[in-house]
């Protein structure tokens, strides 16, 4: 049975549904996208990801054709259709076809789904390992389809024993390829980069749930030094809430997992998706 | 009537030919190509570009399905089929379908062609006026598809008045988006960056034709405090051979035109095509 996607302004089936070789995505690496995850038939926290859908694609000059809730529309029709109750919807702005290869006339919108499983009900206490890597991504605050660099550095991370990598510009920690990153301070304060990266969903939602829940937290430049005196540390995104960190290059940070920031949150953002 | 191109591994109809939506290139912005002029139905420089292309594949670890001879065979049925003299040719790798959106697995082939204009027999004398941008491209020896800064770039480059973007990294010249930059010294010497730019075939045959001919000629570090006392600065490409530069951000050139080292080199390089 086919899985059905939205493409070339129409529900169709995924095998048929292809981008124009002539596409300023396909010549130019020119696109946008954003990504959520659907529960129980429903998308969440889909007005987010929309607002940072229309955000990235306003910082592009990417007229998005379709209204929100025609997206929205678009979504649902999809998730029946499909029949797939827990997935990840893909929704992708392609710069269109450019007679001249470089200017943008009519982007157009893609919307993928794929089967996802959920995260478990409580945060799983394996971590993994980041590697470090002195690189910033361009536009940082738009969810582009730039993922070269993440891509080609799959082999050198896998030779570092790493499972995701950790981006800094000289020494001032960014983010991760798809995750937010945080680590709680040796004073139990959770902190997280303010500026030079992309502003996950759930980044959102775990400042919305520390500032209900009285958890001291501050979005401010973070520096590499601070690994070592860190008593935690975890990646977020709209996959998998949070994944412990255990591991930064050579240092180990090993939390009391009953009494972490990770947990607590964890359990927050779970309530919070009901 | 039809453009016939090749993708999904035949010669079809451009506009039949999609990249699927689940494709690297689609998704992640994962591909590499190589651009070339045909000049009276022949192909020009085409084993300098086949060993750039290959190269860029290389680097990326992306494995081309087809031998250079294949590669060639394909661009000479789609010249013929085509019936298309002058025009230019874009061969493209996608980094293919990845089950897991991350994982290189079947890169795939694109070939384009699109009618293109000769350029005139002699340098023009019109030049253009270049804006600098502080930028340094990722992966900068590869000829990758990221083009996102500048695309993005365009209406900043048309508010400053000027035809094109060059790049320069605190203060070091590497590239326009598009094509190599030279400038000739106060001492009479034609510089052009040696690092963090893509070398293109249009500037390697330009260090054979100054070898060949004695013109004195260094590859090395340019600095954008050199522009104020440059006797005269052009850009080059494959599209286009050279085109004079007669202005980069304030500051103006006025070469003398007749007694050009561009004018010299063009003659040389168009020499070179037969």
């Amino acid at each position: 049975m086919s899985v059905f996607c939205f493409a070339n302004n129409k529900i169709q089936p995924i095998e048929l549904a292809g981008v124009p070789v002539t596409d300023l995505l396909v010549q130019r690496g020119y696109g946008i996208f954003d990504f959520l995850r659907v529960a129980k038939d429903k998308p969440l926290f889909v007005d987010a990801h929309l607002d940072r859908f229309f955000h990235s694609a306003s910082v592009m000059r990417l007229n998005i054709p379709q209204t929100r809730e025609e997206i929205k529309s678009i979504v649902k029709a999809l998730i029946q259709k499909n029949n797939m109750a827990y997935s990840g919807i893909r929704m992708l702005i392609a710069g269109g076809d450019a007679p001249d290869g470089y200017t943008i006339e009519t982007p157009h919108l893609i919307i993928i789904q794929a089967p996802l499983a959920e995260p478990t009900l409580v945060l799983p206490e394996t971590g993994i390992k980041l590697a470090t890597y002195n690189y910033q991504r361009q536009i940082p605050e738009v969810k582009t389809t730039d993922y070269l660099m993440a891509i080609w550095l799959q082999p050198w991370m896998k030779q570092q024993g790493a499972d995701d990598i950790l981006y800094h510009h000289n020494g001032l920690v960014s983010e991760c390829p798809r995750s937010n990153f945080f680590l709680v301070t040796k004073d139990n304060i959770l902190v997280t980069a303010k500026q030079n990266m992309l502003k996950g969903v759930t980044r959102k939602n775990i400042m919305q749930v520390c500032t209900e829940n009285n958890i001291p937290f501050e979005e401010r430049d973070v520096h590499v030094s601070e690994f070592s005196t860190a008593k935690e540390a975890f990646i977020t995104s709209s996959t998998k809430r949070i994944i412990p960190v255990h591991q930064v290059d050579e240092i180990v940070l090993k939390p009391n997992y009953q009494d972490s920031f990770a947990k607590k949150i964890y359990d927050l953002l779970v309530a919070l998706e009901d």
